[in-house]
């Protein structure tokens, strides 16, 4: 069983970007302990990040045949992206959405997701923790569905 | 570590009430996966469910001192509680918002929570598996924070 | 054929409170009338009030199974309860909506109902009446489904 | 005593026109059920139908002097005919509004009644037992008016 | 110069209609002063009123050619009628919107006006003052433009 | 196969009602333009227009049984009239809506269209053609559905 | 019988300011027109204008017992002085709203218009006769209630 | 003279919850200030707290006949309770509402109070004499309606 | 201590100004007994009125160091002034918003007040007693900041 | 004359994303109904997709001096880019927006065009056939316009 | 080539009013600083300041035919003055709004400006820079049009 | 002292696109401008420009560490782009938002910016004079934080 896994925009620049907003931990140490509580739970991960709407919609795309789960904290394009709903809605792979904070306690604009709707679930504000729990989550519903 | 999770109203007819929307399994059952968890994560689970707004209030209020974590679906009182929300700030227990169905799959008023900007994270849409990995996120909050 | 007739908050001091508006007949009155008319339609009704919103929830999902219909005036519930639309779906029993007034004519608050779109139908604006064609409506739609 | 009966827009084509969400029924059939219980309350009706919105207007103010109360499903002029409402205020019969549907589970435009309130009250969710009810009402409320 | 004076919906019941709102005189009360006051400016006016929006609509049209200028209270079609706006702009001809009431003191539904904003100028509040008022503007307005 | 093809309020007024906006050909020339090509792809056309809502509601409700397709310009009514919306729900017809301008460069009120949403499509902003490309429409979708 | 013409900030600048939108008439040109009405209708009028939000209201608190009557073009206050509503509330003289430009066809913020709901009626879009209109009026009302 | 005064939900935590918000007195601490200050006012004051909504509401109904007046401090339920509104306006006793913190710099949610409208007035900002001063304005008011 | 007490626009026709809202006691009458409590408590009062925005931010700017605390009641103002805001602010001296009426039962647009949130605390609803309430308040407001 | 046709984000997915929805033809078939339909009517067409907002800007920005017309499908981008918007107002060239599905009937935010009221026209919900009734409008609007 | 420069509401309070803010030079720092820009640049400047809307409105007024641009920093004015709107298009003269303080990150009422839409160009957020490059922006723009 | 200055989408067309807005001057023009200017303050600049969001994204992220200060105009993206925003927050560079026209003069969606208030400050309206005072402004900015 292959999960993808995909980091949205500014991600890359995790533990030095608003440390006391998002953490301390890189993103080469999310990825590490989504490949150490990957193997705990047999599964395999694919970790990607892009700045690319575009890119990150030709990722979701090419998932097709390739993963039976996707998941995904969009970042800023949770709000801003139709494209990435699209993209979810097509490949019809189950996704989860994760994010690092609680979005709930920052600007406005951030309480509208485009893809929240099309999610099967949403985790936010455990930090790393999002990712780990969000891969156990798309582990569970897989689990639930065996011969898909 | 002990920590209490509360169930709010309407989901002690879990199992019985829409199960397609809401699984067929019922609050016994979740409660009973909870307490197996909780065991194998080493800390001390207490669940309790009301239908009425203003005891959920008291027990918050009662948690002060005897618990350390609260996990907490708050169902319908999510969309319409300022109470519950004021009693969670009061006591200052690290909080976890679980929700069984994906709220954002769900008619327009189901989108306002009055106590997800003052939980430390929210976690919806996995059914049974909600509670439990808020009851994985309330332990890895905990443990961040030991000396609290 | 059983049915249950709920009064909600506020609707125990009828026929003293704001009378111009919600007319002079006591709650005691509405239930003599409603019961005179269960028997001349050949049913029973059991009524009951409370200013306690999770009490008529618990209510609610107890009819299931020994009631096959519900009368029920929300009052102020109507505009700011979630808790009770879910009962009403949860427990799956024919629901008419009932107001003594007409809600249409008084603060755009009250114009928000919480429960009409779960009801079978409402009726509101005829006083005593508004329960009494409640009542007629409800045997109706049983008639129309007799081995549900 | 007598009760004029309006139809409006589309009712017509009643028992043809979506027959799962508006009953087999046809107009006929409702005006005949309507003569029917008219005998029975020792009232007389009067049935029509236009989907003229300024017919209906016409027919609204010829009534003063010849019929003592309105029974009146305005169908989609509900939503749009601020002239309706005016001539139901000019000629000062008691109207009561009738719907076949529960008008609160349907598009969010027909959620805005410009004649809701200026009606004594408002039916629906019931469909052929909507103008049923209504006209028990209105015989009801010129009951309690006998010298207007 | 030839004016032409058109009543909108529910006029023709002024002087019974809601006196204390609309005042006593009738239409043909307010046609006769119109006429008289018409002799004075040296201009005449042809006065109709109709029910039916796509009535006044056809009379609008073939306004063009016929008549110099077109003073109408649209009553209730101020508030819902696109299809007279756009009339009033197909023939050109200048238009003064008067109203007998105070509509900045009535229903918020009253406050949008869909011919405002392609009339000359609007005259409301002064009952049948507003119609001899709206006289001597539109043959001011149209004093101004002698060859158009 | 049978197309009825409706105009709106006003637009009997084509060709001198504002002619930058709307362009210089007549009614007749757009019905002259729609038979010819009626002519050519195979099927017959009839035009009609009306400045009256109620009359264009009974119209469409005669098309059932006589028409296979319909193309109509609601004009002004798009914007207003749900009792055209039912009527096309009604009769079960394929509706194609069609407007000569671009509706979307116009005033904020013209963006609602209660006929949208119940069209299989709708095409604006050219002129004449966009009747012709509404009769090319209308066609291939019936011939998509020929046992209809 | 003495009627206060009081005129808002910048109409000081009448002629000069936007003279394709308020025309080329002076202010002085204005007051004269009025003077000589008012010779014709047997009243006399004071006119006065500032650019001081206080110093309006408080010619208006003078008002009372010195003149019958208020004609106001409050200008740029018309929009955001609750100022001036109140100071016209509180005399109780009769007062006119007039503008010369037709509001309806300018921005979005003119159309809120504090003044207009205590106003006996609004007259706008007559340029100079926008005033000789409100002249008229006030001798009007005030003609209808001698004995105020 | 007795006066009954209400506290809300969350306030029994007085003095432990936020202190930097609410102060650091405790509900014993307003409760005796208020016995003292209606000592020296010549009153009697009987103080309870619920986090019940319903338990207020049939507290509020008990007090007529028992109470000349009710200094509330709704709290959460401000924002939330039509059902407390719907009982201060049935027992129709003068009704003063309290808050200890200024409730406009805080969410925008506590900017809605379903009971303001029906309170004689509101205190709020002062902290433990947000109560005494409601006290005293309770006294004032009855003192100048002594034979209610 | 001293206390600058500010009455806004208006507030001048104190009693004679619609005295069943706003009462008939005289600005005179505030004056001499808010003079006659400041005696009670200890203080003095300074006592001014102007309906000029732009003298009363001259007033507030001048009270820094003259003054230890601020009463006003910035009447119309209240809802329309983001500069009396700005001087309250800047001036830093603790503020009480007092209002004779109770804002919440008129119209929407006093529900916005730009000063409230940059008060300490407000009271409204209690005519004259409001005034004397805000003295009580802000000279218990000083009490508890001696060292200001 | 040359024809670019564009389509956005997920198109290439065509005939695998949600048949029901967009029907079964891929973007290959479409592109060949194109080209087949441009040789009847004597133009030339270039087809491309893109996933990236950007590439799709850039490529309208080349069109200039080597295309004539502009049939554009935006997909999601049609809802979320100003930038694509600014694009197609730069270049000047006459664009056709179409949609393969009514995106009326579809969520809210589908509801947003960004770059309608900067197309000549609007097709939509004809699946394949809204890309060559596009063809045939773009063709007809050059032809309009010869020597641009 | 004269300058003014106006300065609103409480920015004579400049250097003492939340230095954090809006810095610690004072009013008179700044007309210093612009009077030895102004020199560099070659022009003259003027400079003054009122709390008084109606004063700032007329020394707009008189700055025509002695002024060729004006710079001003409207204060709290921009975000309720209608009047100084009025005032900057009326005289016609070339007008760059500054504020000290980014503005977007400030209440949302300071969002709405009446004269962002009537100015060249708005600089904000650099302190006493945002007049100096006011100062240069309004050269540069008289340069651009010698002969106006 | 090292500058960025960033160019977003379709302002590489400048000085063809749609000249009576935007100007005549190229992007070229502009950046030999700022080259100059930069000269003569004494710091040097690189100017860049991009189509697509996630370029532009990366090129903030890779300017830590290089430049000193940013200059933007995010053309299009100032409207739609939270990832510029988050990618502007993330390296902590001071950012200054400049755009050639008056964005407050043009359609209502260019007055959201998801840029402006992580920005200084804001220069709009000034043509390419807006790029030389946002340079200038930068300088500024960054001299009165020497050694952060």
């Amino acid at each position: 069983m292959k999960i993808l896994v995909l980091h949205g925009p500014n991600l890359n620049l995790l533990g030095t970007r608003e440390p006391d907003l998002y953490g301390r931990e890189t993103l080469k140490d999310i990825n590490g302990a989504l490949a150490t509580l990957a193997g705990e739970l047999g599964v395999s991960v694919e970790c990607r990040q892009s700045n690319i709407e575009g890119e990150l919609v030709t990722w979701i795309q090419e998932a097709a045949g390739h993963y039976q789960g996707l998941v995904m904290n969009p970042a800023a394009y949770t709000h801003t992206s139709v494209a990435l709903r699209d993209a979810v809605v097509a490949v019809g792979i189950p996704f989860i959405e994760v994010h690092l904070s609680n979005i709930h306690t920052r600007e406005n604009f951030r309480r509208r997701s485009y893809l929240a709707s099309v999610a099967v679930g949403q985790i936010s504000g455990f930090g790393v923790n999002s990712y780990l729990l969000g891969l156990r989550a798309v582990v569970a519903v897989l689990g639930q569905k065996p011969d898909r």
